[in-house]
């Protein structure tokens, strides 16, 4: 088959050309085949239709069920570039007719780990609050500046979810000479203990580390799971970095507890984006915000677009992806997404 | 000799009871030799003049020239717990005696590593402004949040100084891929590389990284050796943090490219301190401001008492010292203390 | 479906029970489904076709053209427990049928690699020659018998293929301060870049390095790539050590060249096995043979049975398998096997 | 002072000058000060009576006892470029006057700990008796003959001494996922754990570890300190390394307990060298012999001419010696030396 013939169809909304559909995408995915791309919007469904007989490559999140895919028979990857997978896709049929369906969340990960480590710092440190007192005139020095501050060094931390973000963090807190602990119920023990960290139940993870990282993606069994009784589980005083999803937390609970001086607490993700402007945890003390900013940067785009390109070059010359993340499908299946 | 037949004389000033001498050191001391203090100033003379003849070990930054030496006969270490040498010990004469001289600085090195860090990334990624604008309500989420932010993965970084920071810096930054590059005159190119680093000169490094630690000591030869000039090498909009003594640059002209937006900084140390109230540095923008936090926290000082009961056990058993760091005679003499 | 109605086939030839099918595995494959096995020879005709209407996942070397695909609507794993594919699959339409085809190849790189640096070290150092020379009385001590005697450390080492095996090694050179190259066409540049590697020709490779791992699988187009003028351009006096397959050089040359002091060798794989009795190869010098010993230890088994278990189990509940490698259709369909 | 004033005086025997004395030795020396030689004995009384007023720098094992330590008021450094200590100076006395007692030892240490992982490997996997066995036509093919060989990977090792040797090969052990235990009575637990060992006893190191490396040196009170009931603690079939000095076992026991199949074992030390030719212990199996072969490779004395010449250069400017390592004179008095 010549390239020419080879139909690539992107319909990456929310993310816009500038974030996967620059100049040098465009001519390199020109030089493997017909490009069609809609930006804006999801992909209207006449234009679905349209592509569908012929399309090889869907770049995008564009809803697939059994009759598009009975519709799709040239298709051979679904390239997922939102970071989270949405259940608009028949996984288990899609699998079985040896379509990849892959992630580019991978693209992401360093990002937030970086933000998960500085943050985990910033906290035990106080550092944010170091500044705030300097510039305000009531700084205190040195030891008496640091009564509250410990260290990452030597200390206990635990990962709940150990997914993309988790395997990113982990060789970054090690050289600190952590004791790792890691829950997560889709990733075997062997694994773990393999990469370096001690398997552990929830309640453990939660009750015995200094440092939480809190990773695990949204499903529809997990909403929730750290409700205000597992949340009392966590130390006093510990720093905990929410950095996946709000749905996995009761946020409310989540934030006054870090508010009433329970826990030092980093939050990226919010149960509503924007946030209310007179939202009343804007006031909280304790806590260190940012606005989903922990993944979303320009290094991470950029190696999005070189995950995709790689392998959508390596899938039609027949060979197998080698850096996306292919989708589980008894567990994709299950993800919640806004 | 019995152990009781050791002095050991702490003159520590200016650390305190709650650093040097807590309760299980005070026992650990007692049981190797008889022990003598003064805190709250430096020893009075008549006091030094009467440990002079006894003394075996003195712990603390007690003037040392060579008449004290001559009277001393017994003396087998010196061990600064400051931090900083200073020049009121007569190296060459202490060391041709066979006197130990030894800085329990290594033990703060791990908590200026992890606030260099973590201070990098804040600033690269824009935490501490995205957590002022979330409280204000005028943050911006995602990409457009993170339009100034760049990512340490893979960056280019450079060390002014090589010696215990940079040493427990090194090992924090390799995860992140970094190329690392350190000026230090006081260290062989060929130790530099066995510990991934490549040798570069002091303009190298200022030009030609993204992040920048500027980690040296003050010398009576070095002082404002970062001057107007070579701080204008700094890649526009690069990551600069001060964590060692404010003398190595010129604070002001320092302070003022920060605020100028010709770079971002960390600033950790200052030329007078406490900074004045009314300092104007306190509304400089771009800057993260701590007020010399970096090193002194309880983790740091326990894992200093440790250093110093487990050296000094060693000395007085006719043992070398193990985890503190001797003087080098060339270059101890030429620090600059306050 | 309940787990009784899956059927397994084990066909595992030439693998045997004590490898693939001891006590613990027949216990736990119960529990996961109905098995059926034969052993001894490749399964007869007769019986692949009664077990096609129900299996659902081959553990061995069964012949899968598409003609035995059509009547297999419930197979969803091969898997191949012989560390070699065969062309014995129809691999383009198994995976169009998302069927996963998976090799245990992985479980026998630790000890692939392990034989690697041992063998490397020995031949560097003549470490056997030593033990002959001390057994016969002829042995020379300290810097004289080291005369033919160079180290690893530091050393420049080369990989002509980067798969499993080397995978598994790069870790183990590492520490060596070795600078790593590798040539593998099937490997993009960055994959190799990122994991520690440079990417380089296969003639830089042979030329520019002290150490030379021969890895590369054999394919229908490589068959003696490395042939006498290629082989000529190795470094005098390198250590080569051909771990792979003996088809992937002129064997004779490689030999010859060796025995004639060109360079040292470490051989694991020969064209015949058993090797002829009278092979004149036997009497050759500079060589450390051994007969196909580098990965078939009880610890490469163990480990592949838990691989097995651990996959199926994930492929029938519907999840990814996480542990085996999954074929390359591009590539599996040109390996070569006896 | 003139560089030229410092007398550098040479006595390395048994180094000869092709080890210690290169021509671009003798050149960048030449360039640091006058220098005087002597080779094929240690010098003699009345050419050591001439240097003692001016030495500067002993390079050798010239003895030096306090009264030759009197005469020598400009002594700065003793340096050692034998790898042992030797009882023949006082080092309270030299350490009390400041004198550097330095050894090149750790310039041996890299081949030695390769040596180390290469036999153990070896042994464990039988690679010696494969290459002896090919040979002679007795080859056993893949598993069948494997069935005495197990694996580095995931083993227990231990150490018995942490000195360079142990320093050296921990980090060659790490990536095989060795759970690493060490004996060393020299060495705090502290420093042992923040390297990533156990500290253990003698005893469960000799009982618990399918690996045991015989690092420790010899001294004055450990003669033959692993006698044979030490030695029959030993786990059955482990893989044993003597590569330090034969004085620690009891020699007999300890080839008597390898030949008779309790251990395997690399013997790299011996009593008494050369070994009688008629030694009855050349025949033994279960064991790989080399002559004194593990450290005194010419890449070792390369390091050790740079490890002399870098320290010596800065401890005539005034500088600390960084490469060396200095004398704990509490332990080198009680070195054994032959």
């Amino acid at each position: 088959m010549m390239p020419g013939d080879h139909l690539i169809f992107l319909d990456p909304h929310p993310r816009d050309e500038s974030i996967v559909y620059t100049p040098d995408v465009s001519r390199r995915l020109a030089e493997m085949g017909r490009v069609e791309t809609h930006f804006g919007s999801r992909a209207p469904d006449a234009l679905v239709d349209e592509i569908l007989p012929d399309v090889a490559v869907v770049i995008g999140q564009t809803a697939m069920p059994k009759e598009r895919l009975d519709r799709a028979p040239k298709l051979r990857a679904i390239i997922n570039v939102k970071a989270n997978w949405e259940p608009n896709i028949d996984y288990a049929e899609a699998h079985a007719r040896g379509i990849h369906i892959l992630s580019a969340a991978p693209a992401m990960a360093p990002a937030v780990a970086e933000y998960c480590l500085a943050q985990a710092i910033a906290l035990s440190r106080r550092f944010g609050e170091g500044d705030r007192l300097f510039r305000t005139g009531g700084e205190a020095y040195g030891k008496s500046g640091n009564r509250l501050a410990y260290s990452l060094f030597d200390a206990r931390a635990g990962l709940v979810g150990y997914g993309n973000v988790g395997r990113a963090l982990a060789p970054l807190l090690k050289p600190f000479g952590c004791v790792l602990s890691a829950y997560d119920p889709w990733v075997p023990d062997d694994l773990l203990r393999k990469q370096g960290l001690r398997p552990a139940s929830l309640d453990e993870i939660l009750s015995r580390n200094r440092f939480l990282f809190l990773l695990a993606g949204a499903t529809t069994e997990n909403a929730g799971f750290l409700d205000r009784s597992r949340l009392s589980m966590i130390q006093d005083d510990a720093c905990v970095v929410l950095a996946s999803r709000a749905e996995i937390v009761e946020f409310e609970d989540f934030v006054q507890l870090a508010a009433a001086g329970r826990y030092r607490a980093a939050i990226d993700v919010f149960p509503e984006e924007p946030v209310p402007a007179a939202a009343s945890l804007r006031d909280a003390p304790n806590i260190l915000f940012t606005a989903h900013l922990a993944g979303g940067i320009e290094d991470s785009y950029r190696r999005m677009r070189d995950m995709v390109l790689d392998d959508v070059g390596r899938i039609l010359r027949g060979a197998l992806p080698l850096r996306m993340q292919p989708a589980d499908p008894e567990r994709a299946a299950k993800m919640r997404s806004r």
